[in-house]
């Protein structure tokens, strides 16, 4: 089953994942850096390394101060509030938005169990009773290799199309076409062409991903030994994973991998990038290994940030 | 005058400041990088280069939550309304707090001729008429060389002391005694012991800077072709400039620095920074040039942003 | 011209209207009530007395939290943090939606002439330098006689429909035909039947009323001494009126009876009511006359406050 | 035991207050309004009547913009992004605040049962399952009788102190000495002197009550069918209870009056009026009943509102 033989998880086994792609107690029992922890010093340096034309591209979003269908709460910016030739500002959002790009801390879901990242107890309000699994803990940010795992450009379409979900498998597959080999601490970026499909449908989108990553991906993460991952489209719906929704009812978004990747694997996510640019540049170098550098606000307690992760080339 | 004769500027040299320092359109009239401009690919790269232990520091305070005398409106972060497992948050601030660490856009203060960057007018509601001078123009973030230019260690003090504000010629004499050469591009970064200084008076800070940088640094700036500057107190007070406000009774608060190097300079400042950890890094490395990665968040037509200024060395 | 003889105002009419119906000085240079002056003791006694079946109506919508083409920034209402079996609420809001029932301060709209109520001069931030014309000057609140003018009822159709607003000598007709007498102090509810004006179209509302009051109103609530206008619809759009936009193209909305009725009169106004159940009420009691009370939160420095009209009969 | 005899309720007694003074039921299964029942038409007639000098006091403190021991998060209030001539407004607070004057929906707090007013069970986000508890169901406003319970008036003390808390027996002795009659349906207000206490001990407050309500009062409210109480100070604190707390260590503060009244009784609460003016014109014309209204913000969903409730005499 699994990766090697190409083959989906069954119920039966993403029931195993908590346990099969478990990191609690991994990296000590008060660790905060969950896979994180794959990024050394020689990870960060030969990141470093991959800066060659010394060209910056965003991998976010503008943050949308207008409603849609997956964001019916814009954020509030006021500008303007003039005094004396200087402009204020202000800005009220929810952090977990639907099209924001942000950072998932590894508090944002629990496990099951009722367990978040290490084994951490609830408290009443849904968060861990002691200080455990917010963004405040990466204050240094995320600086590493990050790889583009285009999967579009591999397939010959616009975009990652409903029915056909990106599998683990094909990760490798996109790797080898890339020309990389992953390595321990990437930032794996998968880009499933968020802005051609929604050109193509005309569409805005809803709440739940139309199309985007099945959960055989999580062994590829895990085996791989990747440290963040960032994504366009985010899980693959309740019908391409051919799994039911891990959450039930309560929850009715499909969070196939943020269920797993969150709380067990200790893995941060980056949700609603924008991949377009980095694409091009990918495709214009030739190359689709480079520096990433995330850098989550220091919001103390909190479950996310809203970041402008950034690629080096 | 200046810094060639370490000679502060007189009120009629600061009044010629704007045209002196002026670099409206020196990179075009639709210019919205202003001093950026002076990173190239050949910074970047090099920069890259100064990644060697591979380690990140954050440059950033924690988003303040609690009220003090200089934040008397904290921001409002919510968290933990629980839903199947899994915990939001929402966050609601002034961007342009004494606290909370940010980066200033180029219209966030016009100047005496009521023009904002690049010559462009304001509107009635104190921000630019067309599309100008806001963070959105800088998704692709601030990659580039960032030296610290640590002032108390310099003096051989805890912190900068009032009265004593940092001059133009006195960084330039940081740079020699730390051996870094001041290059184009150059993120400067000035300590000022903002957090030694609160400790030794036990009294937190109030709105106006009680220390900071004298405008004779802005020369330095100028010559040296800094693109940013990060810094932890902020314009030294009107006493220590020996100057007026040039803002006179609109504004209390002293902002020498900014009224020149915001929207005559094109210069844009990281204000309320953290410089306690990259101080405490370098003198333990020997050395006070490193990465620097400061990523904006895409607040459309904002002036400004929470960042977290990362240095990798 | 005007009410007597059933004809609207010209442009050159309109034109004398900041003159024609202004209260300036007429309580008193500090005078922050407006026409809330007509409120005598005797009116609200006299008010109170029209409490007979002791039965209260809320003339106000719900705030609306989810967005709309009137209502593209909905309010952000967060409940249930639970922390030991209680939860607790967050609202935030803009104050003047084109959707939420709110009061406007004399102070949110100034003049052409670029002063507020009473004459008082504006700040660079478009607010009177000293405080004056907002709501916390109405802590005690407005309670008089409410007079409701069914529009529809008396036209005999579901709603006051676009190229028929409704006009001066139209609301006395009203009066008449209901049998009630208009008295110093009134607050005037004109109803022109929003919502079966949605429901007969089935698109919800943009920005500008379709439909609404025209200025010929103005001088039948000045000369029978209105203390306060509360409406569904606002002013009829710019093709109704006959008359340019007062604020040209610095609004593209039309606020023809704002632009007179705040500045000028001191008129304070209730916005975005909901006149439905007070019409089917008055209606079933046969009587449209009753005691008002609208309670602004005591917002300091406010040009508006949301409020829950209450009308008791 | 309790107000026949004048005895505080032992620890015993007041575990059964949830039994003991239980509404339940009482007005049916969907009943939402709980002891607004109270109030009926006669009720809000006999009111009105009360109006015989035809004013009007507020019973509302200015929402808090500056922080404070009990305010650390004060309400964001932004005003004047000038357009046109046109101020707007932002407002932005906690609903629940310990400063600001508000209504306390049903579903505010839950009984140690974990079940809301009218025993409905609590999700998993602490708020009732079905739609319930919340202020949108008292849309028509509470409109009715109230009496002001003066009591440093009656001590002839300048406020409540510390130590001795305001008990149900004395609310009888106050209502005789004033020459009042509790009735059914009438807004008790209890006055404990909560400005004249700050300024004597020229400390502002800080989160919990120094002094006010025994739960001894819970008796009077029940047995003379009040329909809301109305505070300046809330519940006397733990040591003046002699009661342990009821929620433990899980809410810091003694909220003694609160865990019966809302879940149990089913009783509305005003927190933090500003009783003073209303003493002050109570005094001069020598009666201490008169018309009240409230009129909660139709917040979908929420448990609480700003309110700014008026007494008319």
């Amino acid at each position: 089953m699994g990766l090697a033989n190409r083959t989906s998880p069954s119920a039966a086994d993403y029931a195993q994942y908590p346990e099969r792609f478990n990191n609690w107690g991994r990296w000590g029992e008060a660790d905060e850096l969950g896979t994180l922890n794959h990024i050394t010093g020689d990870v960060r340096r030969n990141a470093a390394a991959l800066v060659q034309e010394g060209r910056a591209v965003s991998m976010a979003r503008p943050i949308q101060t207008q409603p849609g269908p997956a964001n019916p709460w814009p954020a509030h910016h006021l500008v303007g509030m003039p005094h004396a030739r200087g402009a204020g500002d202000y800005l009220a959002m929810f952090l977990h938005s639907f099209v924001d790009t942000h950072i998932d801390g590894l508090s944002h879901i629990a496990g099951p169990n009722g367990l978040a990242w290490n084994g951490k107890r609830l408290g009443e309000n849904g968060m861990p009773i002691e200080h455990s699994g917010t963004v405040d803990f990466w204050r240094d940010g995320i600086v590493t290799r990050g790889v583009l795992y285009d999967v579009p450009r591999f397939r010959g379409t616009d975009f990652v199309a409903s029915g056909e979900p990106v599998h683990g498998w094909e990760l490798q597959d996109v790797a080898d076409a890339q020309g990389v080999v992953p390595q321990s601490g990437d930032a794996v970026i998968i880009r499933s062409g968020h802005d051609p499909y929604w050109a193509a449908t005309g569409r805005p989108p809803g709440f739940e991903s139309v199309a985007g990553v099945h959960v055989s991906a999580l062994e590829f993460l895990h085996d791989t030994e990747a440290s963040v991952l960032v994504w366009d489209f985010q899980d693959a719906p309740s019908h391409d994973q051919g799994l039911p929704n891990p959450h039930g009812s309560e929850i009715p978004i499909a969070l196939h991998v943020h269920a797993i990747a969150l709380p067990h694997m200790g893995l941060p996510l980056v949700d609603n990038a924008n991949l377009e640019d980095i694409a091009v540049a990918c495709a214009e170098l030739g190359r689709w290994a480079f520096q990433v550098v995330v850098a989550p606000l220091i919001i103390p307690g909190a479950t996310g940030s809203p970041v402008n992760p950034l690629a080096i080339l």
